[in-house]
């Protein structure tokens, strides 16, 4: 017999009306109060009762799990940890908080013996955290990688197949809803870094500081790149990455050149994918809707029915998604890591100019795996694409200063995969 | 703190030794005794102790949990049965087994209120079953498909990538340990069969009877028909099926052609997949390894830890993984489904065949989608392909019946997916 299980639920906004819909399918989860910034507002789902005052519902005695779907720090920070403090399990959308504040909330959470669930802040609607915490929990993790943003990712695919700028697509995604007034969060790649610091998080048993983690956005993408890259055989995609490197953890964010034969390269639009490799498991990939009302509302409610089933039958309610490492990881610099590198260049002429890229490349041990030139343009420039093979990110910043130094237009500079 | 738990280990073949080889890592859990056939054979794993007797371990009052990598019917089921009678914990990799009597072994341990995991019975190292149980528990599902065996998927990947027949692919492939010297149980889709079985189990929550399963298994698949496929965009792929069909559950397992812009068509060789389709979720996608000792010895032991992280915590350990249903389902006859169809046909001669097969399939009320017709070969046959429109099996079926009764040839019938 299941013990009826009474909810808080913090914000009532796409997420929270998704999880109320949801809900109605599991008459043993009672959704008790529900936190709204404006009691006012019209709404498509009911709910008992509403306050404006989350801080309410976190000491509410009668409250068994707060549900966190606001989003931001302040004052959800605060907020969970009351509820915390008062004996409630969380589950929680809020990559941000996690990222930033994880650490003392998982800590607070063993003190009070109370599980805290966050399967909808990383990927949506993708069963990630859970199966980490349970069906993979014997592998030894050596990288975890993928596309953990939706509008980054719908931006580039748009760019790709419609030929067009950064700018103009983000405007049509603004125009579709697929991107917020103020983009800053996706498109500069904070969502996406907030995410991979709770993947290598729990894959690799260590904390991360999530300000160490390396990140740039998409916003320098050209509609260049991704024709040449395509060229190439590649496709430029938002990639979040943690991987071992000899102990210490290489966590990071930044587009990538993926090739046309990795699956990764396939994962399209609003569509995110999780590739974990790892002993005994080998590699597996976990695709599906990164965001959404229905699909967050999934994990959401996954979370909460996970709770309800051993609510008041054990001592400590699912154990295995406690999070038992305290270490804080050693994070690897962005210039301690080695990578292959795409060099997008405009010379002043074509004559000798390959010589020059040759040169500044040799003297600093970067070996150039390919070489595109597209022709002279009318103005006697040339553009040359350049592949580099694997090689130091210090070397290859030295060889561009180097270019640079030498009137050699250097429009980006983006890793492979 | 976690109690040591004590695992009896029935099978120590190459499941068996990559469980062996993984649990090394986790202290927590002690292999008391393991059983095998053969006690003096070499084998690459020492464990404490051997036996040639399973009943002795599933009858061994200090074994908290027995972990079954043997397979096959007999003696596995009396062994499972005594076990959860003496209120062991099961973990067991056999879909077989699972598929033809887990309805008794359920209610029995739910009886005696154990566990019985079996992360490792479908699709190997991918977890499917705890996130199905767990993260995506809040889901009502449309629809569970997917490829779900590696030999046959090696053997049509091979088939189309060398452009060889069956027999050649089949023999390289036993060549190589992938396919067994008998590979009926594999090519013959009886292995896949047991897996969405025990898929269509869980999404739907209805208990599938195994004997009212279709199933086709790729020997009749040609490189011709590979060939032609691929000339209309398509690649075959040996799928395994489960939908909902108006409250019925069209259970099913055959080759079918999978278009190259649905990601399914790119799982290749040893890969295997599972896609879910339902409310909220959408479409989510799970790839990996659906073999071998390491990524099957990653699911055994997922489940040896959810157990391990519970044991003597909980009256109920793992609640969620529980099965709660009893009733049957009511499969839909593979003659009521409505499918597309490839149709590859020699006619005798070219002169008025197409005509010929049109008549036959607009008499069955069957719409013609595309027509490839192969030229006409030296001894004046034409070889014809023909897609067509969704239409009912039963009318495809008259039609092909008709197109025979006129000495034209049906070389195979394929349904689209």
């Amino acid at each position: 017999m299941e013990n009826k299980l009474k909810i808080g639920l913090i914000g009532l906004g796409t997420v929270g009306s998704g999880v109320v819909k949801t809900l109605k399918n599991f008459p043993q989860i009672e959704i008790k109060t529900a936190a709204v910034r404006n009691l006012n507002k019209k709404r498509d789902v009911e709910v008992n009762q509403l306050t404006n005052d989350p801080f309410e519902i976190v000491n509410d005695p009668e409250i068994d799990v707060v549900v966190e779907v606001a989003g931001g720090i302040d004052p959800a920070f605060e907020l969970l940890k009351t509820a915390v403090k008062n004996k409630k399990h969380i589950v929680t959308a809020n990559k941000e908080l996690l990222a930033k504040h994880g650490a003392e909330l998982f800590d607070l959470a063993n003190e009070h013996n109370v599980a805290i669930l966050y399967e909808a802040a990383v990927a949506g609607g993708i069963p990630i955290i859970m199966p980490i915490k349970t069906a993979l929990k014997g592998n030894k993790y050596k990288k975890v990688a993928g596309i953990l943003n939706g509008t980054t990712n719908y931006i580039l695919t748009q760019m790709e197949e419609k030929g067009i700028s950064y700018q103009e697509c983000l405007k049509a995604a603004q125009d579709l809803g697929y991107a917020e007034a103020d983009p800053t969060g996706d498109v500069e790649g904070y969502d996406t870094m907030y995410k991979i610091a709770t993947l290598a998080n729990i894959t690799f048993n260590k904390r991360i500081d999530v300000s160490k983690i390396y990140r740039e956005g998409i916003t320098n993408i050209s509609a260049d790149d991704i024709k040449f890259a395509d060229e190439l055989g590649y496709k430029i995609k938002l990639i979040a990455l943690a991987q071992d490197n000899e102990g210490q953890i290489d966590v990071r964010v930044h587009p990538m050149l993926v090739s046309k034969t990795n699956v990764i390269s396939g994962i399209n639009n609003a569509l995110n994918a999780v590739m974990l490799e790892g002993f005994p498991v080998g590699q597996v990939m976990f695709t599906g809707p990164g965001a959404g009302e229905f699909p967050t509302a999934s994990s959401v409610v996954g979370d909460i029915l996970a709770i309800a089933a051993e609510f008041g039958k054990c001592e400590t309610i699912l154990p295995m998604t406690r999070c038992n490492h305290k270490e804080m990881a050693v994070q690897t610099n962005i210039l301690d890591t080695k990578n292959s590198y795409y060099i997008s260049i405009t010379a002043p002429n074509a004559i000798g100019v390959i010589g020059v890229i040759g040169n500044a490349c040799g003297k600093n041990k970067i070996n150039i795996s390919s070489v595109l030139q597209k022709g002279t343009q009318q103005d006697g420039t040339a553009h040359i694409i350049v592949i580099t093979e694997t090689c130091s990110e210090c070397d290859i910043q030295n060889a561009i200063k180097e270019l640079e130094n030498q009137s050699i237009k250097i429009n980006n500079l983006i890793r492979v995969m």
